[in-house]
């Protein structure tokens, strides 16, 4: 499954069947005082080789570094501009497609606006280009679905009890045992040079409730849901 | 109030009172049988030009050309790329910044997912710079809380009943007698090459519903929230 | 005849003529202090409607914000870098090719060496890649040609007699009453740091002398020539 | 020791003790039908582990695509362009610096002469920037010498009997039991458009010597000499 | 006198006393059947020989590419895009100035709109950072003056009456014997895609009234002027 | 034999017989207290005018500007960036494959990392586009297998005995009398800020045992070696 565990010939082989690949594109970034740094990989990381197992496809090599904003000045977060996602995601579906592959996923586990505009924008003109169609997806929009699992919290966001339980069913050894409550404030319009501010505790939501059974829950469904898009756009 | 109506000279004693700058971001753009090209120009210079009245701030010349996805293959859709834009942004905020001005709203009448991005990326490199601070805001975003006022359709969207109100509202003289109903599909994650086939009609909502009064309502509320957030971040 | 006060629909049918298409490139530039800032985007949008009417034509919506040297650091003036305007105009020029537009003029309101370096490295660029063909005008260029009209001083320049008869002509209400003489210092070959100083009134020419008859006989010639350079090279 | 492994608060705790922090530059190549697309990715990934055991300093989120000439168009080789991997160590490079850190070690696992330009490109600009030291290492320069634990085949390289055996030592599961001799042709100077006919057999060297031994030999030697190299220039 | 002939320490030793530094920048293009490729090269580094030695200062590595528009597609111009001689120029200027000098000259051989445009920007670049203060030069600016030692077509140009005295008096070994009458077209304001249709010969002007007397007139004339004009900016 | 030297016709003529045609890059660099600045220019331009001769075929106009990384802070050396270098080359392959060339030949007498790097980038990218077939040769590397004619210091490099040889053999008028022994240290591995302070003499190896003599046997095996060299790849 995993792309580049293959040698060369067995990659060869397996593009002959016209296989879907699943990219993760995860990030290193804060999420609060209770979850890792690898939040955003982890997720979708998991995510992408449970689907794969199901679907018989690929997974490249995941992308731990993203484009980051409103957590841009918090400690531990290592991001990257967005001309530079945007070129390395290209390059990365020019090269897959140079290979013969013609079904790619972008498996988005961050997805702050430029982070995922800069995906967009490759897959954009790749899709363009033609030669190989590309989906992109946030599984935090198909774990959303399911945020009554681990909440009641309307407003549970980054870092919340949502991502909280499902890295709690993924990596429970990464989790801190003591997690609290994170609010947000609001910009009323302005892009701010250190928005890191309007975010006091590092995260948005009520971690304690977090459970990973909850996490389990939503993660299936990601998972079931991720399948089910893929077989419509790629299977025949 | 426009700045471009000014000498030199009045500009020069106009920045000594630290006036707000509202840069009006528009495009020409497909917005089906009924609407203009430039439905995205005329609604944030409109609304650009009230503000600016009431906070007796300047309004920069506006632009007229976008970014460009899901109606980039549709007849008059005229589209810069996501880089041009970005630059442009950057740019007049530079220059805008060099002339003395310290505090520049944009306003977006178009609200595509990578056309703002554009903006925003622009809008966070000059923020973090320093030396001017900067809003962005979409008008859409502040028309859209008073969506009821046009439609019952809370799927209504791009050149649907509340955009035909609001330009009935502004240039009644651009929008035809003929309005029908547009309907949207989905990509199920997918990044098309012709996105335009999912908007058979180049247009979302039932414009047959959208009304002058009712656009001025929602005019009316987009000056008076855009006035209001301006003062709550750049007022003493 | 404004592209962009079109529908799509009456766009597309527009289309199937072949139509010429001029985008007036005007910017914000210090004119001295009896001239608007927006004096180079006035003339060649007014020349541009007049000319269309003529020809039958489109005219694309201009673009208000250009690249300045010698004014870059007086008040008011807004400059874009070259490298942006140079991808803006391309940009433009490879949109309405997409668009099936085969004939397209740029018409130059500012001429500044860069700024016009600008607009004639996208139309080469465009022109050699083809399916469009491009003309690239500065209208200052065939006013001059009628200065005698305005003025006997050979000298007239920027902001001088003959920009503030023409501007008499387009947009009496924003030409001040008071109109002096401005002088120009040379560089002797330095690419200067603060090149405003050579220019202490910051336009050159005597301006007491502009009248608005003048301007008319200016503009109507820059009209005719317009139109039959444009017949000449794009007609049948 | 892994970076992303850490919570925010952890990490800001480790930065007051000024760490190194390696960064493992892998890459996704064909490596011959005996060793994984991961052969560069792993080796490094393993090396980087253990010095940082003996170190007690960071390692970070490791990139495994990186930039290919030779092997370009052999299935499996997913190469990124000069620009894009220059960018990425760039932009990697500055994040640890904003978030404090002053000393970084990138450790490369592919070799290639444009690769290596690219993170050295990187390295020095940013190092010529100043607040951060950088250290650029491509470990298979530390391992070569080392090459006779592992064969008498002096022009043992790409894939031959050198890195079979290292990764036999870091994933013995990964490697095929297959494992034949690899020869290398000359371009003669010429920069070929399609190198990899160099290649026949997409590796060089005697592969059938490896063992695990030798590569766990080699593999010490290699950790040993980094932890000194970095103690050498970066301890007190 | 050159640069790049003395030592490091000579270099060095020299920098002390603030010399002016003057940089040809010549062009690879073809100037019709009489006149080499090299002739807007061999102008400038004699022009700048000759003025070095009165001024007692350097003269940089000489630059013999240049970017073209007319000639592009004419046998043996090799032109460079304006990007490129952008950056070049600019490097070069930074360059001298990392290295103490703070005045240079760029001397174009080459006066193509756009090629000059390339220059230009790079020097107002330069000039506006500060550090060292620039000229920029085209020689035949300063030879037109002269134009009627030469010859009394006032239309004379490229490769024309006036340029190729001037090479007989610099390089006589490199005209041919044979010189006739080259004459331009007009593009009536297109951009065109096969400019040099408009010069059906190559060059333009009567080439037979050529002489190495006038040359020589033209060049003693070029470098006096030359060396008044640098005098007059970088002289104390 | 000179490109340059030839007319626009003769030119057109030459390119029938599909000739080889050689560029040589040097650079402006500090080359220690004996030999001169252009130390890498005049190296590789003598071997291509020679090797030119034998082959019959062209020499474009030489590039005397390179990227330099350890010498860059010593006075004389003029450096440009990796970027130019690159964009540079490529133009210039593009220009020559436009005027229907189809064999090219660097030799670059400048054989930094980087620099050399940039050469091959832009050769790796302009033969896989095709039309052109490119070679890319270090006259450094064809010389130091006559090392032992010039010194027995196996570690003789950047203007030791070798290169000292080599250029009393070129430019006699230009070497010192004085020359000296110099010597390098090593980085450890890190990408340095301060690299110069490596190299106190500014030079590597025993400049004092340099001869005419062997710099002609030397110098006679480059040209051999290259003309075998492009022979083989080139000829028929």
């Amino acid at each position: 499954m995993l792309l580049d565990e293959m040698t060369s010939e067995e990659f060869a082989q397996m593009v002959r069947l016209d296989p879907v690949v699943i990219i993760p594109f995860g990030a290193t970034e804060a999420h609060g005082p209770h979850l890792p740094l690898c939040t955003d990989s982890v997720q979708p990381e998991a995510i992408a080789m449970a689907a794969a197992e199901r679907l018989e496809c690929l997974v490249a090599p995941p992308v731990r570094y993203g484009q980051h904003s409103s957590t841009r000045n918090m400690p531990g977060t290592i991001d990257i501009t967005f001309e530079t996602l945007h070129l390395l995601a290209r390059d990365i579906l020019h090269a897959l497609r140079r290979q013969g592959l013609t079904k790619a996923v972008i498996l988005a586990g961050h997805c702050g606006g430029l982070h995922m505009a800069a995906l967009r924008l490759a897959a954009e003109e790749v899709a363009q280009e033609g030669g190989i169609r590309v989906m992109l997806i946030a599984d935090y929009d198909l774990a959303v679905a399911k945020l009554s699992e681990a909440t009641d919290d309307m407003k549970d966001g980054h870092g919340g009890a949502l991502e909280t339980s499902r890295v709690l069913d993924i990596r429970p050894d990464l989790v801190k045992r003591k997690r609290g409550v994170g609010t947000a404030g609001s910009s009323g319009g302005e892009v701010l040079r250190n928005p890191e501010k309007l975010y006091p505790q590092g995260f948005v939501g009520d971690a304690s409730r977090a459970t990973a059974k909850a996490g389990n829950i939503v993660n299936e469904h990601v998972i079931t849901e991720l399948v089910k898009m893929i077989e419509d756009r790629f299977g025949e």
